[in-house]
C-alpha cells in the first residue's frame, strides 16, 4: 500500500516517488498546513489547482473542533474535507509542546490571543507531562484532557490520514540536558507505545527524532528511532537555522536510507534547500501561507511586501511569468488596495501565489536533483531570492 | 451604446435585455455590491462562474480608498478589478445618510465601529447638508471632506462604471413633512445640475426619485425626475417592507415605460418578489453575501443557519440540487465546522452558495414572466421560502 522508490540520488539529497494509498507523493515535497481542516482562505479544489496532491493537517486543533469522533463517523478526514490526495496528520505533540514550554520561551504557534483567557501569557504552563502522557488544557473552552500516546494513534487513526505521526515530547531549547535526556527516554518508550497501539494497515506511521542541541542525544535517538519498524521518520524539535543544519547532519546517516523523512515545521525557502541538500524528503509549514495572509509574497528576487506605499499605483502583477488566479489577473495596485482595505480577498490570493510559487520551487528543486545541477540551482536561486 | 429593450411584459412586470458597453444585462437582475472593488471573499472570477455578469460598487468608499484618482490611472474600474461585464456605482449620497441621520436611528450601514472613534455614536451627526452639498467626515481618517452633485459625478466619471447615480438627499424616517419638502426640491436641484455635469457618453446616469413616505412627494419627485433626460431611473429612500410596496406602486405609474429602473439597497427575496411585480427592472443588496458571512444560507425551504447545532453531522449538502462550489463537494457538517472554527473558507462558500441561489432566483422570475406564470411562481416559492 505504501511504497518508498528512490530515482534519483545527487550526495545526500534524493527525489523518489512516494506511494500512498491516496496517490504518489513526488519528493522532495512541500505539503501545505491545512490546520482545521482547510488552508485558511482555501478550499480543496483550490489547492488541487495549483498543483498539490498532499497537505497536512493538525491532529491537536481537530480533535478538540470538530472532534476525532465526528471526523471519523463523516468518513474520515478525506472525504470530510473532500480532499482525494494523501493526507499526513502530526501528533498533536508540538502544540501541546506550545501550549506548554513553546508558550513561556515565546516559539509557541498557538496565538496568544487564544490562550489569553486561560493563564498568563508566558507565566504559567498549561501542560503537566508525566511518563504515561500529556495532561494539558484545551485552548478553546479550558477543559483539561489527557493525551497518552494511544490516545494519539487513536485519534490519527480516527482522522484517517495516510501518514500519521509517533506522538513525542518536543523540548524547549531552555531545558537543561539531563532534563532532555529524561524526555527522550520518554518519547523513545512513547515510539514503541504508538508502534503497538498502531491497528490501520492503510497508515503508515512515522517514528519521530527528538534529542535538542546535543549530537549525542540526537545521534542515539536517531540510531533508536531509525531501528524501529517505523514507515517513515520525522525530525522533530525547535530550533533555529544553524542547529537546523547540525542536527539534520548528525541524524540523517542514522535513519535508514530506503525510508521517507520528513522535516516537521520547516517551510523557510532557505531551510527547505539546506534540508533537501542533507536528504529530507517532504516538509509541512505554515510559512508561505502565513506570510501571503499577512501581506509578503515570494518572488523570484525575495519576499515582497504588498502594503508598501510603492505598489499603490503598480500595474504589474506580482509575477510576470506566474500563472496563479492572482498573477493572471489582478495588479500588484489591486492587492495592495486589497490588504489596505482589509479585504480577504486580498489574504485569498495572496495564499494562492505564494502557494503556486512554493510548487514550483519543489518542481524545480526536483528536476535539478535529476539534471545533477542542484547545486548551482540553488546558489543561483538564492543569490537572487533575498 | 445603451438599449433598453422589454421583451415581456406580464402585468407591470417584465423581462428586458439592457444593453450597455459592457454586455447585455437581462432583466430582471439582482446585481451584487462589490463595496470596495471586491464582493467580499470573492474574486471576479469567482463572481463570473457563478453566472453573474454585472456587479456593483460603492463611491463613497471607491472615493475613500484607494481614491477616484488612482482607479482612473489604473484605467478605471473594469481594468482595476478585472470586471468585463457592466458595473454600477451608487453616488454616495446613501453612505452619507448612513453617516449622518441613518446613524442617529440605527439604520446606517456603515458599520458602527467604523465610526466609533470620530463621533459619540447617535449622539452627533458626521454630516452637513446644505443646498450645494454636503460636508462629513471621513470614517477611515476624519478628515473633512465636501462633495457635490458634481463633484459625484466627477468621481464616478473617474472610477468608469456603465451606470452611474445622481447625487441625492436621503432622508430619514423621522424627518419631518416640512424638511421632506425642502430635501426634495435639493434633490431635484442636483440631479438637473447631476446631468449638466456629466459628460462620459459611454455611462448612463440614472436619477433617483425620492419624496420619504408621502404620496404626493413621491408622485411628484416620480414626476419631476422621470421628466429629466436620465437614462434610467433609481428609486432610493430608507423604508420597511410596507413603506417600500407604497412606494413603488405610487412611483413606478409615473417613470417612463421605455427607461430602466433600479431599487436601491433591495435584497431581501420576498421584496424581490413585490418590486418585480411593480416594475423594477435591476436590485443591488449586500443581503445575500452578508448573511452567507454570518452563516445563513438560502434553501428553498428558507433560511438555514448553519451554526445550528442539528448540522454536525449532516452529511448533506446545503441543498441536493445545487451547483454550487460548497453544495458540489461539502457537506453541511464540514461548514458547520468551518463557521464554529471562524474560518473564512466557510464565508467564503456560504457566499458563493447565496449567490448562486439569487442567480438561479432570477433566472426562474425571468422565466416565469416569459411564461406568462409569475403570480404562480411566486405564491409556490414564497409558500416554502419561510
Amino acid at each position: 500500500m505504501f511504497n518508498f522508490k528512490i530515482t534519483k540520488k545527487l550526495g545526500r539529497a534524493r527525489v523518489a516517488r512516494y506511494k500512498t494509498p491516496h496517490g504518489v507523493i513526488l519528493t522532495p515535497a512541500f505539503i501545505p498546513v491545512a490546520t482545521k481542516a482547510t488552508i485558511k482562505t482555501l478550499d480543496s479544489n483550490d489547492v488541487r489547482k495549483i498543483g498539490f496532491n498532499s497537505i497536512l493537517a493538525n491532529t491537536y486543533h481537530l480533535m478538540l473542533q470538530p472532534g476525532a469522533d465526528l471526523v471519523k463517523k463523516m468518513g474520515g478526514l478525506h472525504s470530510f474535507m473532500n480532499w482525494q490526495g494523501p493526507i499526513f496528520t502530526d501528533s498533536g505533540g508540538y502544540q501541546v509542546f506550545s501550549l506548554g514550554k513553546g508558550l513561556a520561551y515565546g516559539v509557541s504557534k498557538v496565538h496568544k490571543k487564544t490562550v489569553g483567557s486561560l493563564a498568563p501569557y508566558s507565566k504559567k504552563s498549561l501542560v503537566k507531562i508525566t511518563d504515561n502522557g500529556v495532561e494539558f488544557r484545551s485552548h478553546l473552552d479550558g477543559k483539561k484532557i489527557f493525551l497518552r500516546p494511544e490516545d494519539s494513534i487513536r485519534i490519527q487513526e480516527k482522522l484517517g490520514a495516510d501518514i500519521i505521526f509517533a506522538f513525542d515530547e518536543c523540548t524547549s531549547p531552555t531545558d537543561s540536558r539531563a532534563y532532555l535526556e529524561k524526555s527522550l527516554e520518554r518519547t523513545h518508550k512513547w515510539a514503541e507505545r504508538c508502534l503497538r497501539a498502531h491497528e490501520r494497515k492503510d497508515q503508515s506511521l512515522f517514528g519521530i527524532v527528538q534529542g535538542g542541541d546535543y549530537k549525542a542525544l540526537r545521534q542515539a535517538s536517531a540510531r533508536f528511532i531509525g531501528s524501529l519498524p517505523f514507515g517513515g521518520f520525522g525530525i522533530g524539535g525547535s530550533f533555529g537555522k544553524k542547529e537546523m543544519l547540525k542536527v539534520l547532519d548528525w541524524t540523517i546517516p542514522f535513519l535508514p536510507e530506503e525510508k521517507p523523512r520528513h522535516m516537521l515545521g520547516i517551510g523557510v525557502i532557505e531551510d527547505i534547500f539546506e534540508a533537501v541538500e542533507r536528504g529530507v524528503d517532504t516538509f509541512d509549514c505554515v510559512e508561505p501561507t502565513r506570510l501571503g495572509r499577512h501581506g509578503t509574497l515570494f518572488t523570484k528576487t525575495g519576499r515582497m511586501r504588498i502594503l508598501s506605499a510603492k505598489y499603490r499605483a503598480d500595474k504589474k502583477p506580482i509575477e510576470a511569468d506566474c500563472n496563479c488566479e492572482l498573477c493572471a489577473n489582478y495588479s500588484r495596485s489591486y492587492l495592495h488596495h486589497l490588504f489596505k482595505a482589509n479585504e480577504i480577498l486580498g489574504m485569498r490570493l495572496a495564499t494562492i501565489h505564494n502557494l503556486t510559487f512554493m510548487h514550483n520551487l519543489m518542481e524545480n528543486i526536483r528536476k535539478s536533483i535529476n539534471n545533477g545541477k542542484f547545486t548551482s540551482f540553488k546558489s543561483q536561486f538564492l543569490r537572487k531570492f533575498r
